[in-house]
């Protein structure tokens, strides 16, 4: 068991037990993950339509905030593809992209994130995160790669166009097509092309010139790094710059400075929607991605300490001029597969960056952005799952529209209603589902004590009573469902003398369903008949013994349905023996 | 069975056996609720902020409307106290109380809402009614009768004062409070005094006096009209007017005219939320009135068929100068205690309403507004019941928290959020509890084939395996806090070698569910142990069988928990017998 503290403060988990072998790992785990952050990092500043230092900056304190606080040993925080183009849109909404005050927005919108991140850690609200379905989760992932790999053809086209929705970026592109820039389009499709390819045939490649599989595997690895390299270096050469090719241009050299975020109230005010809808976004994505890679090493990871540690994370972007930041899936799993054993892999991997930042910033001048997006495009490919439309279609419907109505909405009105549309869909449409609960009449199953839905199995019941299995909770959505179902049933036959409820399913019974259980019972006892319960639950008959209604309860409470059936069940007529 | 025309015009199934006994009856029952509506239009019409004489016309037409085509015998229907105030809220919002524009709002407001509930019934979109608890329900009714009976005080007072909450209004009362009128004062009280006292006094007193105790019972439903045409009286002889007490006035003699509401898009949109409110809560209203008076004399109402009656009813009423009506409470007891036997007596009760409009208008001249507000105040004073609150807390902690937060919401903030509150509060306490299901270790009850939980029953268990009753469906809410209760329960033990999973209270598994199931039984694997699942109902088995669950599940799937674990309790061991 974890004690206390250690769960407040992981490394003093971890830290006692680090050893020579283990910093060892962690440290080429740090050095391919650096390596890969670096055109990340860049990438998804672009996609933010942020300057590209800011996504270096969100890449070194943050992973250090945490490596202090997260729970998960191999998760890597930083910007990732979902969360940058959710800021894009948000901050979009309130400044215009390339000025002083957009970037000054993304840090306050690092800020309330982080804020609100940590509060909702402190409330253990990280119960919240469930209201996500799987489904849900997937379209809307899926459905924003579709978004963000349209929105970065622009890069590799070299021409203007903007939106949030398809439509906005279907209508963008086409009107600036004409204006298309042979080179860029070069550069950007040799890097599509040589990325793709890389990802499947780099490492085979390395391996048949001799590297081993290992060292082949780490290597291809750095395929975004070497295009990115080979890019600029014809850029350099070529002067890409009077060809009209878009290049990243000047990148300040040195480490971010720490500046307290404009704590303007109104712009606070206009960003708040957004950034919960990042947090909770981000904080899913980062503890889905937690969770696997934890289960891998029957490791666990604590969701409320997750949004401390991630909240720390966003509030240590936005003191170092980042942007809202999360656990990534592509950088977590490359963590994980090279070796990474503890949080410190992180720590190593941000001086990496800080390094790069340091010294590298002169080559970015040359880096064509067709380059950046080609990365970007690569990346948001392996995210998306158009197969999750088809599992949902054959498993249920209501999974099924979920999906959909997800997809359908982040394509057609953007990332923020996409995200909500998804959410309510899934929550209406299991309301809508136990409003109108499966209502089973059963009998005994032969030879057993055991009882089914008479449509399904062959059993065994009499004439003078019902046997009814409610498949839900009864509570306010489905109380009068229920009342009309028992009228229904008890109307057209005169034989009934007795009805049992069998309670199994029923996990609790609130108020409404209370009253509607008590018109139920007025209306039976009217009949001469008796209303009875069987195989109540425990919590649930604690909250009926709070009331009266047991004891005007026109039949009985039983422990089983097989007792309940042996008591009420006609009596035997004995044979005459004369 | 009623047939199909039938149920979309019912008088084909009343008016078949329609005979002069039936006659009789409903035409006394007409003449009863004649006059008991006659004072209670105009009451609710003042209270609306409207005309007087709108009083009377929104129960004209809507009347008939609603007798042939609902499907309670015995519903009234017209100006109710509740939907009159939130119909003062909504057209406050968007015109000037006493302003022609105001009363054609009001109109307007009849006919939207008409129109949604009209479409509401076509679409059988009844069930929505279902989502207003009990609870909220009834913290909603008490809550608007204190913010009623708490608007009138003005007029009892004959003082200014407004206010759509508890803080508005007693702000705006205790201002104005000097310019009290003693005149009005006495006139309020003693009509108020009255009132109270011949609810429960003036049955018995006539009765005494040599009238036959049934017609002393109806001549005291009488009372209103008693104290109208007193106070009337006394103000005509004592020119109340000259003394500064508020009158009705001018009321128009005559039937409502035809007139087409305003078709104004701007105020349909502006009064569109209202009217959707207004709907929901008319049609709640009127539904429970109907159900409890068919339930008495074994009869059944459709609420999908109520929706397109109660539309229709609005319409009529907002293309004859009417506001929003419903089924009311008190009006309906009346019709049903006075032996109504179908919905003819309310057509007849319509043509009396219309011989005064026709006739008494003249008379109402002299009328004190404080007499109507007294009657409105001994209205809604039955509606009320503070009792639910502390039934609600003896029985259930979120139903108590939804009945507070509705009653809090509304005294606070008005209507429309506190009834929104009130939905909002009912469904997040029921999502919340969902997400974190009671879920039990099960043992066997010594002789049955029956298992309980291992913490309230003395129940048999065995060492290699444990038995988990989950008590709700597994859905996207509670998925991850089904996993991390497993992994929690066999972290501990390393004698398991099975887990079954007793699905006796899952009704359904949706795809975020399977997914952690996959999960758990992937891990349960690793960890040499097997997944097994008992009981689980037909419609869960037929969506587990679409996916290829089953054909991986580490364990098997049993018919019932008991040859669960017979076929995998621990061998027995035989006793040597040598």
């Amino acid at each position: 068991m974890t004690t206390k503290p250690e769960r407040l403060f992981p490394p003093l988990g971890w830290a006692r037990d680090y050893n020579r072998s283990i910093l060892a790992s962690d440290t080429l785990a740090a050095v391919i993950v650096t390596i890969m952050l670096i055109p990340q990092s860049l990438a998804y500043a672009l996609l933010a339509g942020l300057p590209a230092e800011m996504g270096l900056y969100a890449s070194i304190l943050p992973l250090v905030a945490y490596a202090l606080l997260g729970t998960s040993r191999t998760l890597s925080v930083g910007p990732v593809a979902v969360v940058s183009l959710m800021t894009a849109t948000a901050v979009g909404n309130v400044a215009q992209s390339g000025t002083a005050d957009y970037a000054a927005a993304a840090i306050v919108m690092a800020m309330i994130s982080g804020l609100m991140l940590l509060l909702m850690g402190v409330l253990r609200f990280g119960f919240l995160a469930n209201f996500l379905s799987h489904p849900v989760v997937s379209g809307f992932i899926t459905a924003s790669g579709i978004i963000i790999a349209l929105s970065q053809l622009r890069h590799i086209l070299g021409i203007q166009g903007h939106g949030d929705t398809l439509i906005e970026l279907g209508h963008s592109l086409s009107q600036d097509l004409a204006s298309w820039n042979p080179v860029t389009l070069a550069t950007g499709l040799a890097a599509t092309v040589f990325l793709f390819w890389a990802r499947k045939g780099l490492q085979p490649l390395l391996h048949r010139l001799g590297m081993t599989a290992e060292a082949a595997g780490i290597a291809a690895k750095a395929g975004p790094v070497f295009i990115i390299l080979a890019t600029t270096w014809a850029s350099y050469l070529g002067d890409f710059s009077a060809r009209g090719v878009a290049l990243v241009g000047e990148v300040p050299q040195g480490l971010p400075r720490f500046t307290a975020p404009s704590f303007d109230p109104q712009l606070w005010s206009e960003l708040a929607v957004s950034a919960m809808l990042i947090s909770i976004i981000g904080f899913v994505e980062s503890v889905s991605v937690g969770k696997t890679l934890a289960a891998k090493r029957r490791q666990r990871i604590d969701p409320n300490q997750e949004l401390v540690a991630l909240g720390a994370a966003n509030m240590a972007s936005g003191v170092s001029g980042g942007f809202p930041v999360t656990g990534g899936f592509s950088r977590s799993i490359v963590n994980f597969d090279a070796g990474a054993q503890t949080p410190a892999a992180s720590i190593f991997a941000a001086v990496g960056i800080a390094l790069a930042a340091l010294l590298l910033t002169p080559v970015l001048f040359y880096l064509p952005k067709a380059t950046l997006a080609a990365t970007i495009i690569v990346a948001v490919s392996s995210l998306m799952d158009m197969d999750v439309i088809r599992r949902a279609w054959r498993y249920s419907l209501s999974d099924f529209i979920a999906v959909v109505m997800t997809i359908a909405a982040t394509l057609l009105l953007g990332v923020e209603l996409g995200v909500l549309s998804g959410i309510l869909a899934s929550i209406l449409l299991h309301l809508y589902k136990t409003a109108r609960p499966h209502i089973a009449v059963v009998g005994a199953v032969a030879g057993t004590e055991h009882f089914r839905n008479v449509e399904r199995h062959n059993v065994i019941t009499h004439a003078n009573l019902v046997s009814l299995r409610v498949d839900q909770s009864l509570y306010f959505a489905n109380a009068s469902f229920l009342e009309d179902t028992v009228y229904r049933l008890i109307a057209d036959d005169e034989n009934l003398e007795h009805l049992i409820l069998q309670c199994t399913a029923v996990n609790e019974i609130d108020m409404s369903a209370l009253e509607a259980l008590e018109a139920v019972d007025h209306r039976l006892r009217e009949l001469g008949m008796t209303l009875n319960l069987s195989e109540v639950k425990g919590p649930v008959m604690d909250a009926l013994q709070k009331t009266d209604f047991l004891e005007h309860l026109s039949g009985r409470v039983f422990l089983t349905h097989h007792q309940a059936v042996q008591a009420l069940k006609p009596d035997e007529i004995e044979p005459y023996i004369p």
